[in-house]
């Protein structure tokens, strides 16, 4: 873990994609070490509430935030000229962690998307500045996001919906509230176009801490399935009509309850630390 | 596919798992598959109801069958005494195929277990008869039956209940009503406690026919998961806390649609023929 999480710093930050319904009150694990990563006492925690349409959503989570015993604000950012502001981009600037909160995933790609505010988020991570989201703010972090799409195991055509996202990984696509809402089959549905990147299926009140290197360590209630269609040997997505069962063969499939990991770069696997 | 298939052919008869909720009557292509690998018109299909509890169970598919243009009959089974009786053996040997019907599988297990009429099928089936099961049906056949468990896609600890099935194969866990009802995490549980077998996941009105070498080929509308842990390098089952999840690292998984294959010995799965 590194100690210190300027932009100034040459490591990557942290991506830390959590599954939604994330604790807060007694004892929350996952905000705390998000919290204790960022700097602890010396965090200075900037949230996204733009995903949520309620007003309170921002000042609750600073409010924790601060509570933890850190500086934390959050960024009132409701329409894309909001994205074009300096305080804005200032704010972004003097953050040590930056915090996407949940709601809708298509408010935060079509607000943020090709802002000042987008690239600035991306250009902060690759420097240092650790970036956690839930639910849709897990969503939006990878380059490849899934905006909606059918429950159930089965993958099928037109079984997933798919926009760019946030881009601070390219190597996975995250789906979340995964185990509760039944998400699997349109997770390997999104496999099945490009079996280039891994899936990673978070369960709620379950974070996916991913490390500069690429390693991902669980944390939490839950699991995170990851499904590494890496040396799938068939696919019959380009032949199969709508609403149709997708043919697939060689996915490899890990469950990962705390403690486990996976290296997302290499796709290795491990029980633990 | 074999053209003869009396109990006195040295080759086995195919173990036919069924979904549930197999289309009986606008064009039912898996009941009819089933009926023309029997014999056809020379078929005599034998119905066991027991593990339904409505009385018209055993005469409308006996009907079906008899519709098609064969000979069928079932025999009522509704308690363990019966299965000690000679016309219900006599019944058993005269049939080209076996159809065991849905319900419930635990009065499967507990009214044919260790009864003549259970060693009957196993035998018939090693000398040709082909058994097909639908939901219940097809979780009874194999050594190791899925009784009861948790819905939804993580594996937990306590998220599966095992109990001996018929016993025709001892390479496949089956499990039914598979997209429908959600339940991938129960049947990597089952597979977690011993990763010999391949567990085998059909959707409702979709069959997996096994042929005697042991080559499974999908059939109708859904499909067929099948999750094998060969490789599997960790399981944490034994030292999981009861409802925690299960940290499973190198399970294969295929997805697959009808006409895709599956080698239940050799463990190498086929996109079509």
């Amino acid at each position: 873990m590194p100690s210190t999480t300027t932009q100034d710093n040459t490591e990557r930050g942290y991506v830390i994609p959590m599954g939604g319904e994330v604790e807060k009150v007694n004892k929350p694990i996952i905000l705390e070490r998000f919290f204790e990563l960022s700097g602890g006492p010396k965090a200075n925690i900037l949230v996204i509430p733009t995903a949520s349409e309620l007003t309170e959503t921002g000042p609750d989570y600073a409010d924790l935030f601060e509570s933890m015993g850190c500086r934390s604000r959050y960024i009132p950012v409701d329409e894309r000229e909001d994205c074009f502001k300096d305080d804005i981009q200032s704010a972004l600037k003097e953050a040590t962690g930056i915090f996407i909160t949940g709601g809708n995933q298509l408010r935060l790609s079509t607000i943020l998307g090709g802002t000042p505010v987008a690239k600035l988020i991306r250009s902060l991570n690759a420097h240092g500045v650790h970036v956690a989201g839930t639910s849709a703010g897990a969503a939006i972090m990878s380059e490849h996001m899934i905006a909606g799409g059918a429950s159930g195991p089965t993958p099928r055509e037109n079984g997933v919906t798919m926009a760019p996202g946030l881009g601070l990984t390219n190597r996975i696509i995250i789906d979340q509230h995964f185990s509760q809402r039944d998400r699997i089959g349109r997770l390997m549905a999104a496999l099945s176009y490009n079996p280039f990147v891994s899936g990673i299926g978070i369960d709620e009140n379950t974070a996916a801490f991913i490390d500069p290197n690429g390693l991902l360590e669980v944390l939490g209630h839950g699991a995170v399935t990851v499904l590494d269609p890496g040396e799938l040997s068939h696919s019959s997505m380009a032949n199969t009509k709508p609403e149709e069962p997708i043919t697939l063969i060689g996915m490899k499939l890990h469950v990962l309850a705390s403690g486990a990991q996976y290296n997302i770069n290499t796709r290795e696997a491990y029980s633990e630390k």
